[in-house]
């Protein structure tokens, strides 16, 4: 058995790792630590964990574990992760710290000195459909941002094939988990429930990364994303709609046959990766509730020849704690879908 | 007192309608109709109407009333509704039998025979804020679809102004009383819940309206819109999310300029309109429920200088009873607010 | 028209003071207080109250208004309401601070020395289907708990008619509005959402008021209630049910028999009071919710005869706010529904 | 491994069967039936369920398979299983039919014929906290009502340790997925979103089960059960709070050493239980949902003395298919938890 750790165990990325590890028939959560909530039992904090007969801990010693799974947030994270990269530990980062490969773009972008730069050169991004040896070879994966996996997934084979232009929109509907465990009017039940607003307008983090990905997909000039995020009201769920312009072959299709043609695409492009499901019809994000799958359905607007992709993840699960754990197996040499493999919980 | 008369008060327009009637000073609801609960008490089909005591009558004899307002489905209303139009009554009509000026792009989208085209020619539709003494004017309106109105109320101001290109995305959010009061899966409680998805990508029915009365507004080329809708899991209200290209004198203003320049377009445009207020920040549903008000935030997105402008509105109210009783007020010669001025239902 | 000043805006009783007196035709909200938002423009707090052209003020003085609605805190309500008593200002409540009649149990429930024991005996307990006329002849009236108020309508008519026994069961369940508009996890959209559990164990405040109205009404012994209250995800509303069993000649009767009896005395008990409902079926909290209205199901359990009666209200509505506009107007010599008629926001 | 088939596995307790066998490392779903579906692949009526590739057959061959479990309606159940039962095949049977031990008893409270009584002897009722040892050795096993389980494991320990009067109040909060797959106004999302109502007020089903399974427990007279359901808005979940006054010893405690009485009692109850929690706070659905656990706290209301028990499950779990489940396992001869360990989906 692989002896896991996670650091910041307190918010829902920590929670959800750890009740993803509680059933991983190959690793042993062995120790978990979380400041604000130090000294207590993780039962205490998180009933629904009750199995986890664990205490809380303020720090975690490298030599104590296999492996490390950070849920702490962007810039403590590189921080505090330096020493056991330093140590050999293989680390899994669910921030932001070492997605992004150019320094200056995460410095715009989170207005603080990355505390690590030297340490981006051997991260890998952790979406196992676009770096599967890669992260297989790493020992620093940095798991995407939920909004950018929903997004990336949704475009990524329009972009590999030629099929896309450019400019597109990312239109995406986020449960309110999203929002993380952290208080504020926006998440206070009588407010967010039975609403749903935009939000992010004035720029989201999220979008760098989705930019550097698919630009690395796609045909030049880079792609060029307005990505507007929405919380409605619901616990876990993202669901990512895409609207861009046929491009290539694809745009002097008729509305049908170009139908088929972006559905080969995207079966193509899918077709090793176990998590993926392209979907004949509009994805719900119930379906994958709890899971670490994501449904994709590409299609094509019958009035305007627009492509219209749509892609549905639970944020928490391949959106962060799910993805986090199928780059683990590749990194251990497991089969990628270990411990993985639940259904969601419908309805 | 104008007496006024329902036709099809058990579903959600319907009822709205009764309940919007019910408060207004100058208007008394005389008598409703309704196939399925004929005979019974009003009150026994919805207990919220205990005011009104009311029996749900099979038909509507013209002489009994002022005005009529009609909840029929498609292609009923249009026949049921002729003899009242013979008669000289004014009607407001919900369904979208007197909407498109084009009976032929009405029958394709609806794949039925009109059953009065004669009346299409002076028929009006009914959004004040942009056929105000139209509707004034007029003994037949066709209060508009609920996802037209939040489409187009996002978009006139920047169409009539010639700042947006007509190549639009228009991202629809509504709640799931936007399905009816007919019983179906995709609204029962535990698979509607927790879960969101689009629906209508091989076409709505609200496409047609939106791009007629956007064209009329618009330099050529007519808008060409991609319309998504989603459900979400809530009951009332609907956010619509657009999106399009910048272009006159927008295009090539710096973001910060343009969101100026577009935010002076639409204060300009809603100057006289009492219900819909232009908004400093992001709209939330939550923030219009229950009303016939619609909140519109006009943006520029910072990173591409797209033009992004987010309207919601209660799709019960000012999408479907609150906009047919604001109808009602013009045909009657009274203040447009009169029995509409409520604030919302908050939280 | 009668000038009138909320204390404390901030919460949500008191913004739903601020929008029900919008709305009412014989009283002009004039100045609104509270402490976090003074300085800023109410519609900046609250944008649904746009149409209230207010600034959030800090302190209100005695001499601009003819009545003051106070949603302070309890203790700080006493304190700050002193002075517009001491200046002969009409003054209603909606804190505990002048519920119970006994100072003693009130330092004993909120662990406070009273600020103002000498106003107690002046003040009425503002439920107008108990003290109607007490309410009209007053100028220091205590709104009722929420909870205290679907308890006491549910139980008030079988404790008055002598056909129940003192021991009783008050089951409640409560939208989480009735948390406030204060944060914390338990009202925190992910882990309220989908959850439901009891609270209040080891005591709820609102149960002093409860015994106190309904020992008032009741033969001897006085009742002794076990209030247990659950937060269910929802934003407004409380139904409480309660049980009991079954006394004097309710006790002999066979079920059937003993159910017509008993909606009887409710009947009669109601007969005067236009917002409260006996109801044939059971009752819904959307069926109230935005309103004024209670309704109240008695029943007799036909397994083992005990007393079943639920009943029906907004939190916010006739378990808050509403309750104090219905009281303000008796206050004002009004007719009692003056500005309280709406029909519920259904669905 | 073994081979299970799933009868209609079409509604809500079949496709949790279908999901959580898929799951189970000894067990093999490899037939599902389902009238309505026949001839459908199972994904195709559950997206959630593609990884089980199965086709919806008309009937299920018992030499097909080494174990049937039903998720049949009432009857239905008992007159299909009678061929398997009478093949030898092990059964678990999630209809009422063979959980009352009297014929009478279900012919009264179902209204039908029972299709086969001559099989009541030798069924077992399914709640392993009570027949553990039964089950084991059954091959019919009655898997209780929803309800009933939460009510059950509420009182039986105070039951069973003479600590309860018998008149008791089980006062019951459900999620929607308890009114089942089958489409109704009272589950359609717009009326059931943001309301609480009771329901069952003229007497349900699940009654008698408790009041035999608990009268087996109690010391004379036997229990008398006031017992009322409410659905409140949200999915998965059931909290049961009962209500009772203290006997024997506890009657004569102070509340403080009451509870502690009463603990000692639950605890040494469910001493073996590996998925009866009895928790120091009071217990919320979400900590349940997705799993085989209940969540039981037992306390004294410190007012009145009364012993108030709350206890929360999943409806579809501990309530229907975890408890199958467990069954299962059980006469397959398997440790209890196997397949079942999953920790809640929270949030």
């Amino acid at each position: 058995m692989t002896r896991a750790g996670i650091l910041n165990v307190t918010g829902y990325a920590g929670s959800e790792l750890a009740r993803l590890l509680s059933g991983h028939p190959e690793v042993e959560l062995v120790a978990v630590t979380g400041r604000s909530a130090a000294g207590r039992r993780l039962v205490d904090v998180f009933p629904h964990l009750w199995q986890l007969d664990l205490p809380v801990a303020d720090s975690l010693d490298a030599a104590a574990v296999d492996v490390v799974l950070s849920a702490l947030p962007h810039a403590a994270a590189a921080e505090q992760l330096v020493p056991y990269v330093g140590a050999g530990v293989p680390v899994i980062d669910l921030s932001a710290d070492f997605r992004l490969k150019r320094v200056d773009e995460y410095e715009r972008h989170y207005a603080v000195t990355h505390p690590a730069p030297q340490l981006l050169a051997r991260a890998v991004f952790g979406l196992p459909e676009l770096h599967h040896d890669e992260i297989a070879n790493s020992r620093l994966v940095a798991a995407p941002g939920c909004h950018s996996t929903a997004v990336i997934l949704a475009l990524a084979p329009a972009f590999a094939a030629g099929l896309i232009e450019p400019d597109v929109i990312a239109d995406t509907k986020t449960g309110l988990s999203g929002a993380g465990r952290g208080l504020g009017l926006n998440v206070h039940f009588p407010e967010a429930d039975e609403s749903v607003a935009p939000y992010g307008l004035d720029g989201h983090r999220h979008l760098p990364e989705m930019t550097q990905e698919l630009a690395a997909l796609a045909e030049a000039p880079a792609p060029s994303i307005t990505f507007v995020p929405h919380y409605i009201p619901m616990t876990r769920g993202i669901l990512s709609t895409c609207y861009g312009r046929p491009r290539g072959r694809l745009a002097s299709m008729a509305p049908a046959a170009a139908r088929v043609e972006l559905r080969r695409a995207y079966d193509d492009f899918y077709a090793g990766a176990p998590f993926v499901r392209v979907s004949d019809v509009p994805p719900a994000t119930k379906h994958v509730a709890g899971t670490n799958f994501a449904l994709v359905h590409p299609s094509i607007d019958l009035e305007t020849g627009r492509v219209v992709v749509a892609c549905a993840i639970d944020n928490l699960g391949k959106g962060a704690a799910g993805a986090a754990v199928q780059c683990l197996n590749l990194m251990l040499g497991l089969p990628e879908t270990t411990g993985l493999r639940q259904s969601a919980l419908f309805p």
